[in-house]
């Protein structure tokens, strides 16, 4: 039967959901691209009506051949071409005058290969865009609906893996075929059930992001497994991503091109912009998407979304029959970033009663081999665990008959309370069905469990307080025209306008001027030169710091001015800038870049060469507001210099904070105008004192140089 | 059949792989802890005598009962006690009468109790050491030999994982029942056969390190699989280890306690005493065990361990039919470690011939699909990498019917060449049997493949060239007596007598003294004050730097003195020490200091508040020599600043390895001396101009102070 709930809305509705299917170039070989598809459809039973098209035959699989598209009785939902590159734009004009909805373009040998491949897409790209057919590929493996029995690929892993025998809701999003394909193998026999199955190719005319929106909206599908090369359109990413979250569904995305090698392998076969690694991970962790670089963890967090309407969240109350595997349990969870409360001292109690001296009551629980064995106990334990506001999901570890014992209480308090429970048997338990019925996950090994239930939790947390996808919908900030001179001084009066403070500091055009600003600043100053042409202050010999005394300041205006005419005889010198002489706890650097994907993403760190080597850097999509800048500062492995490390002053976090929240709507109201904006040095005060910019720096998009 | 294999000359022999067992506390029921015993080794056909022990029954599981020890035909080789803690001391000297080589016990109660339990345990412990009985125990689950059935375990997971057909080489040995059990469970449904299963409960008379000494010397064990929470005699761990790589075993060890948390859960229910977790990492690593924290992981290793035999190390070659997917095993396989090199020019060209153009042959290399049908070519190609000294091991990703195509020639290859090669489908080959009895391991799993080769190939690489198990039996340096008193200068004295330079610099006792001193060491200097009872030299005002002349020097040595004096009155001050104003590159701390299991262990890292923020320091048990120091440096992710990062001066990585092998020796020379010795910083100065102590510090031990 077709899908039970048509996504008509949506315009690759006719891709992805056909009511009739043409393939061109139809064969009656089934190990053959043309004959792939047909010998699927009609194996798997699709009910729709498919026209097999080859001048060649009378018949294929059974199903009546036609000579050609323009003799097909009807205008087909959607044309699949297994034919060559070189023959496709002429056929997709036969599919458009026929009246086809949508075109799938198996043939490699475009883009890909480059040189006159690259032409070829260019050419279909262009015909394409004349018209409001929706195109796929070209270069893909094809896509299926396994609730619809929709087969319009050529994977040879559908006639491997064994059939689902029911609906699935999981469906499967790649840019690669072969990667589509071996996920799909691999969680079939881990028992996931698909929804859709599609792989992207070279995404001439719909990308990552369309088919990921047509998901988010899609009824059949819950869960979305994706592996991503590059994105081409992050924008439309985003929202889709947001449309995920706002419909309660799991996003779970892998991101090739982690190292160099590997980056460099995905590139020579894609054609897509290179975005930051660490950008897409900033992103996928903002929309709260699951990043996942493993496909077996991937399969495991879709069968646990199947549970994700229980109430859950990251602190995880551990039973178990064995101090050990407590211990252990304990271990993994707190790497991945779950927290193991102790347990308050009520609950201790409650345990404690059931449980004999030599167990553990506080968090893991050891309930000990004995207690099995009193299954009152039990119940009063996971009803007493299950309403307790302290803990956020239970683990039960017990295995083989020790969880068969508890199989009947635990899948009682499932039913009965909203928190989740889960188990984990390395045994042979035979209750594990029935605890999967019940609302109770059951994991058959430590480290799967562990590293499935770890960022599942996680996202849980996450989607209680995601400010994000409120902060993103804020109204933006009124445009902020770039001035005319980007020197040091203009620069920070832009960022000061939008809540980024500066100290006390003054533009001197000569001598007497800089010493009546020194005197009313107060001493010590720094004296810089003012030179929008001028980057490298330092260098050019234009910088004297902890000036004492007019006297000074004059004699430092003279020769810091003439160290940088002697530098850079070109550049335009506007006078020089004092400065109070500040000093603080520590120095932060707060950066925005353009991401190619992405768009403006801001960077925080502590200053200084070790930050550097040590890659101790926090990134995010813009906007962030300042609970957002607190969780940046907070990842920093150097966070504690400013929270009174080893006797140090405490730095004011709350006014850094407020600092890059306005570093961010400064960034946001220059809108296209600015391609990089770098605060570096942010001196952080003692707490109180506030923050203090003591250098910025604006870089204008090229269309503003 | 009995163990073909008898290791006579051990002392466990009797305990591991017993002729005959009598079982006090015999019971007919299989379910209770004196039953199950005698029902595995009825069940599972062990060869030798059994001999329950019950006055309620005449015969237990078809074997005749006997009333009491005494009433047995002969001296059993093993006694299992199944009885509970209070009688097993009065028991013990029971079966000592009767001529017991060996008793097991089973009961809790003991140490992990404290208390009464700890009394119990001691008097255990008394009694044992004045036999020469073998006493396993107390708290424990027991043991099996599954190449004899020597069951003397109460482990119902023998009755539900599947019993192995064959014999086994893969050795368990645990620190706690439950995992024993667990990790058991996990590896009999991955497959792998075993021979023994040890768990060592209290460790009272044979610790963690003899039981791994047994399986070491036994011929019927080719991998061990450990699990440690902590260990009591590091000394004879060593010894164990060693032993293991002297004969071409692989040790895969699990420590447990990684977090806080998790060592907390560990300690409450062990009594042993806590290492540090990345002291076990580094003698983990200097005895080139495979650490693991996943059961699954250890037992994939275990079964890559049978085809170590084939040479292999950690540059890879991947071979794949997708970019895509070589992309992925790319970024993977750099990810943990090893390298990914680009192909040779002769080799890419070889590989080119019989590759499309649009394939890659550089690494990872993308054969296409269209090469599976060139038979002819992918023998070539696997003969070409097979030949080549640029690679170590070839890992082929081809899915289902791909690989089938490609087995017959990769069995052939694997065959003729000694190089490791490893298959990974994730489709439903047909072919991996064949595959896998040609020599060539077979992955269903990406992640899987990854997370087992990864540390089985460093392991391959690092017996290569493992120096630490050499410079272990090197000679040790002659003992050096501690000076009487260790102030500043002599304990720089000590460190230098042993390679660690220390820049010019005297003692001085007047103000006279330090003048001259100084005019001889030349200017500018830096004036301390020499006291063995004054740690903190700042804090007391005992430190002047950059004097730049002999009046500056005498004044400076009356206000040290008097400050000194001040800050600590009853201090013995004997003056102060004249040094060069020393500057370098960077600034490193060289200590040691006693770990409990391990004996004195070598950490290094640069100084500063930073580097202890981001951990960045590395760590061996003693000895390390220059090569070892050198690894230690590159370890640091800090270590770029001695290599002209970012334009700063080369440091002398040549002098600081130097020193570090200096200190090594001299920390062994001083023997039990010291609890810990420190020099901090060491100066590095330019390339060239070697490195330089700026303090140090002697900790004596205990009985020394």
């Amino acid at each position: 039967m077709l899908s039970p709930t048509k996504n008509s809305a949506h315009r690759l509705e006719p891709l992805l959901n056909p009511a009739s299917i043409a393939i061109v170039g139809a064969s009656n070989n089934a190990a053959r691209i043309g004959g792939m598809p047909i010998a699927h459809l009609t194996k798997f039973g699709y009910q729709g009506k498919i026209y097999p098209i080859n001048p060649k035959y009378e018949e294929v699989f059974g199903q009546r051949c036609y000579a050609d598209i323009e003799a097909l009785p009807e205008a087909p939902d959607l044309v699949v071409l297994a034919i060559a590159a070189p023959d496709v734009t002429a056929m997709l004009k036969r599919c458009h005058a026929k009246g086809a909805r949508a075109v799938l373009v198996y043939a490699a040998g475009f883009a890909e290969e480059g040189g006159k491949g690259k032409q070829l897409q260019d050419e279909l790209e262009a015909y394409v865009a004349t018209t409001d057919m929706v195109v796929a590929g070209p270069n893909l493996m094809g896509f299926a609906n396994l609730n619809s029995q929709v087969h319009t690929n050529f994977a040879s892993v559908f006639n491997t893996a064994p059939m689902q025998s029911g609906s699935g809701s999981v469906s499967l999003l790649t840019q690669s075929g072969n990667v589509c394909a071996a996920v799909y193998a691999i969680a079939r026999r881990l028992g996931v059930e698909f929804s859709h199955f599609i792989n992207t190719g070279n995404e001439a005319c719909v990308d990552f992001a369309q088919y990921l929106e047509y998901l988010a909206q899609d009824a059949g599908t819950e869960v979305c497994m994706g592996y991503i090369e590059e994105l081409r359109d992050g924008e439309r990413f985003i929202a889709a991503a947001e449309e995920f979250a706002r419909r309660d569904k799991l996003l779970i995305l892998y991101k090739a091109g982690e190292t160099e090698k590997g980056s460099e392998a995905v590139r020579s076969h894609t054609s897509a912009l290179a975005g930051d690694q660490a950008v897409y991970q900033a992103a996928f962790r903002q929309l709260n998407i699951i990043q996942s670089n493993d496909f077996v963890q991937m399969a495991q967090l879709a069968h646990l979304a199947g549970y994700r309407h229980k109430s859950a969240g990251k602190r995880v109350a551990i039973i178990t029959i064995s101090g050990a595997l407590g211990a252990i349990l304990a271990d993994k969870f707190i790497g991945q970033g779950l927290d193991v409360p102790t347990l308050p001292q009520a609950l201790q109690d409650t345990l404690r009663a059931g449980i004999p001296d030599y167990g553990m009551v506080s968090n893991p629980v050891d309930v000990t081999g004995n207690v099995v064995n009193d299954p009152g106990f039990v119940r009063t334990a996971m009803e007493a665990l299950a309403q307790s506001d302290a803990i956020d999901a239970v683990v039960v570890y017990a295995p083989g008959y020790m969880l068969d014992r508890m199989a009947d209480d635990l899948c009682a308090v499932s039913e009965k309370f909203a928190k989740l429970f889960v188990a984990i048997d390395t045994g042979a338990a035979q209750t594990r069905a029935q605890l999967r019925n019940g609302g109770v996950p059951v994991f058959e090994d430590i480290g799967v469990a562990v590293s499935s239930l770890s960022p599942f939790l996680l996202w849980q947390e996450r989607r209680k307080h995601n400010r994000w996808l409120d902060v993103r919908h804020q109204p933006a900030p009124a445009r902020t025209a770039l001035p005319e001179s980007l020197d040091e001084f203009r620069t920070k009066q832009l960022l000061v306008r939008h809540g980024m403070p500066a100290g006390a500091e003054c533009v001197a055009t000569t001598a007497d001027e800089a010493a009546v600003a020194a005197d009313a600043i107060g001493y010590p100053v720094v004296l810089k030169v003012l030179s929008a042409d001028i980057a490298h202050k330092t260098e050019a010999g234009g910088v004297r710091l902890r000036l004492q005394n007019a006297g000074d300041v004059r004699k430092a205006f003279d020769e810091v001015l003439a160290s940088a005419r002697n530098y850079a005889p070109d550049a335009r010198i506007e006078g020089a800038l004092i400065c109070k002489m500040e000093s603080g706890v520590a120095e932060l650097i707060v950066g925005a870049t353009r991401d190619p994907v992405f768009g403006m993403t801001l960077t925080v760190g502590l200053g200084g060469v070790l930050t550097e080597l040590y890659k101790d850097v926090s990134h995010r999509v813009l906007p962030v507001d300042e609970a957002m800048a607190r969780d940046m500062l907070q990842e920093l492995k150097a966070f504690p210099l400013l929270t009174g490390y080893r006797g140090r002053p405490l730095g004011d976090v709350d006014a850094a904070c407020a600092a890059i929240a306005g570093f961010s709507r400064a960034v946001l109201a220059l809108q296209e105008q600015a391609d990089e904006v770098e605060v570096n040095p942010l001196l952080v005060k003692e707490q109180g004192q506030g923050v203090c910019m003591l250098d910025a720096l604006v870089l204008p998009s090229l269309g503003q140089r």
